[in-house]
């Protein structure tokens, strides 16, 4: 290795091994840390966090990526060394338009506002939570302005979606909104399900939901699995994954399956990232999307597909004999595949799942550039998921309310969400083209083919490629909403067929 | 608060903060990291420890300790702000006369040490450990050249023990060796305990350690208890405690109880520093030695003591009816207490441990500067446990490679065990002038005051005082090895006589 090289990577190291530790202080205060522990916690992590920044936005960086420009044109793009001064040199150059104290301010101000929300929430009492909402959208356009965009919300999808363009998510929503639309009407009526309330103890939960994760391709001794209130995957590099999960006992859709496969598929994308990319900063997923991608396509395409339930379910009726043990394997395919307007995003069916994101696209622009004060919001909002979803929302908890990511600050987030539920089909059409027989291989339980595949088509890249580079070379194109949409299709045809 | 001081604690609070996180690495590397996550854990816990040297010895600290002296002097010396300048300042003129490289080339060689000791006492091959042991000395020299001290092993204990000297730790063994012999050798022949050996589940276990963790003193939302190969205690904040412990179903020696009240102990002592030292370097014990003498004050001086089994002796029998139902109370309390020479330091009973500890302080030495060849060691070390305990040591996993302190540097830590067991009596027959009806209380379950008289005289004070004047200020006095050795002699004539 050339001497700027071996410092470029040193620095790197440092700054990685930092993110390391505040990964570990977050994971830690969600899922181990004792209650009254929380006091010093944030103050922790935001120490850290600036840290990070000022150790990547020094000078030396800059200088050390410049002296490495004829080295990186003399490489294969996709070498780690190349990758690594290319990616480093965005990263910086990014991460320099953001003063110190802004990054401070925003720490600062998420950590307070996600504690008033959590009381404003419990209470249903949006008004005690709008000035944070204030507070945090004139923070929003401070950072905004630190960046030359084709439109401010440009700046913000950047952060989720690097390089990717406000107007490309506007259009596949365009083409996405009324077909959900149309899909949802057409879906079958959802049926009785008794067996929906039942008896499903805990302790096989989590014994089926260690099965599939090790069955999907986490190694077993590189993952943990622990509850939380709200389930999560963070990585602590590709030979470290902590899942979470929960485990309702009494109700089928809030038991820990679907949500384990979900983070499973976060965690294996993770799992397949190439260790010699470790003690950089491309030792990750490459976007939101690709990652969530990578979630819905092991939790749905996989996971609620009726090969993967004739291999699961006399196993899972065996795991909860006296709530399952007398459903057929049909009724419980068809449950588990219900389309049905509700009120909370993180509960929703496939279908309907994406007009709920359409919606925070919309209102989070109209909030931030369209006018919409935030005294408006709840009544923006209730009016619009009744045009959408055909539902009136009871309070604002069920409304405005119910996410985390306006007081955590993260506008821009949302639209990552469906995209990757679009780019998961275009993906698993890719994977099938190539391994025409995977849906056998479900049946039986062996995944190791699909696995494989997509780790050395995807995982193995980390943060390499652009995302929209890395979308081009797993499936072949941009970003398509019509295979998701055939996908949607079929599903519903298969149930009103049988 | 003057303009200096609030940028001192600026500073202090990110050091602290990193400080932070670099324990909770290592807590979780011992106690949730999956077996494959290892590899660059050593790695990031090094970077983290590395810049906290790099943040603290900065000219600018010691500016501003400098531009504080006047305000340090116009203060109470046991007021926060004084006590933070003054220990602050002694921390910062010790860091500095080590440099970052040597400190760097220390940390490296301990994390590559201790796998290569693992190994050697996995196949009790002391040769293959024999070259990392002549290196750990050398570096041990090359610190010791960076301070100006009586004798060299000063420079040691001071990482333990600051300000001590070996000449008193030389006096205070010099007391113990031939009265621990003479313990020893007038020890009660221990009897025969059929129920060492039975049915103890580990529920029952983990249940028992947190009833009687709690009983201690440790509030229910401010601790964790986790199961781990080597049990040890970590704070995060006196709000944060994380307990070890270790569980056998089959061996009353190896069950959690006494293993969680030494953690307990510890724990305790950090739960109760005050936390408005919390963001400073004074927000912990104040040094090895009062560590231990609280541990074992809470695990033997009161855990073994009669009046607790009377207490807690009921349930325990409840817990575990197979192993205890029939066994009376008066031959589980001799069993407990029993003294019996051993080979394994950490299975030692009380007035056997000294003996050991002795052992090592001597051998450590003379490998540092009696000439004693790594090469000898073993035969050395055979010798002199033959001598001190009577006992034929059957191989080196068994002696001198079955502790991690010299594997990992911490040259100057075991003596301080020893005196911690000296001075736990000391405080103890302190607080019994206090509190005369102590044993009453504890037989009744009843710690609060117990917890509240060593809360306030000790645990509150942090790192504000040295440690003599800490010892001097809870017992009134120096160390001094008298109260132990009657405490001993006691137990032997107690047990001689029933």
């Amino acid at each position: 290795m050339t001497e700027p090289l071996v410092e470029l990577k040193h620095r790197l190291r440092e700054i990685s091994d930092l993110g390391m530790a505040a990964r570990i202080l977050e994971w830690d205060q969600l899922v181990m840390m004792p209650p009254s522990g929380g006091a010093e916690r944030a103050e922790h992590v935001s120490t850290i966090h600036r840290l990070v920044h000022d150790l990547f936005v020094r000078d030396e960086i800059g200088a050390l990526l410049e002296e490495l420009r004829p080295l990186e044109e003399s490489l294969d793009p996709l070498s780690d060394d190349a990758s690594v001064i290319r990616v480093t040199r965005r990263d910086w150059e990014k991460a320099r338009r953001i003063p110190s104290e802004l990054q401070a301010a925003m720490s600062k101000l998420a950590s307070e506002a996600v504690e008033a929300w959590v009381r404003a929430r419990a209470e249903s009492d949006y008004a005690s939570f709008r000035p944070w909402l204030d507070r945090t959208l004139e923070l929003k356009h401070a950072y905004i302005e630190c960046f030359d965009v084709e439109e401010p919300y440009d700046a913000l999808l950047d952060d989720y979606e690097p390089l990717m363009r406000t107007s490309e998510v506007r259009a596949v929503f365009a083409r996405l909104e009324p077909a959900l639309r149309d899909l949802v009407a057409a879906a079958p009526t959802p049926v009785d399900e008794p067996f929906a309330t039942g008896t499903y103890p805990r302790a096989a939960q989590e014994a089926l939901s260690r099965e599939v994760a090790i069955a999907f391709g986490l190694a077993e001794s590189s993952f943990r699995l622990d509850p939380t209130v709200h389930p999560f995957c963070l990585s602590l590099g590709p030979s470290d994954i902590r899942l979470t999960t929960r485990y309702s006992e009494v109700d089928l859709h809030g038991t820990s399956l679907f949500s384990t496969m979900h983070e499973a598929g976060h965690g294996l994308y993770e799992h397949g990232v190439s260790p010699t990319l470790e003690g950089t900063l491309l030792c990750s997923g490459c976007s939101s999307t690709l990652h969530e991608s990578q979630s819905r396509l092991w939790e749905n395409v996989i996971g609620r597909s009726l090969p993967f339930w004739r291999w699961f379910y006399p196993r899972t009726q065996a795991a909860f004999p006296e709530a399952l043990g007398h459903v057929p394997l049909d009724d419980f395919h068809r449950a588990i595949n219900r389309t049905r307007p509700s009120f909370i995003r993180v509960d929703a069916d496939e279908t309907t799942y994406g007009l709920h994101i359409i919606l925070r696209f919309e209102l989070e622009q109209e909030l931030l550039f369209g006018g919409l004060a935030t005294a408006d919001l709840p009544e923006a909002w209730n009016a619009r998921m009744h045009e959408l979803l055909g539902v009136d929302v009871p309070d604002d908890a069920h409304g405005c309310l119910q996410d985390v990511h306006w007081p955590s600050g993260s506008f821009g987030y949302f639209p990552t969400y469906q995209l990757g539920n679009v780019v998961a089909v275009q993906v698993w059409e890719r994977l099938l083209a190539d391994l025409p027989d995977a849906y056998e291989r479900i049946e039986r339980g062996s995944f190791g083919e699909i696995h494989a595949w997509l780790r050395d088509s995807l995982y193995v890249l980390g943060r390499k490629l652009t995302p929209a580079e890395t979308i081009a070379r797993v499936t072949g194109g941009p970003i398509d909403p019509e295979p998701y949409l055939r996908y949607l299709g079929d599903k519903n045809a298969a149930f009103a067929a049988a």
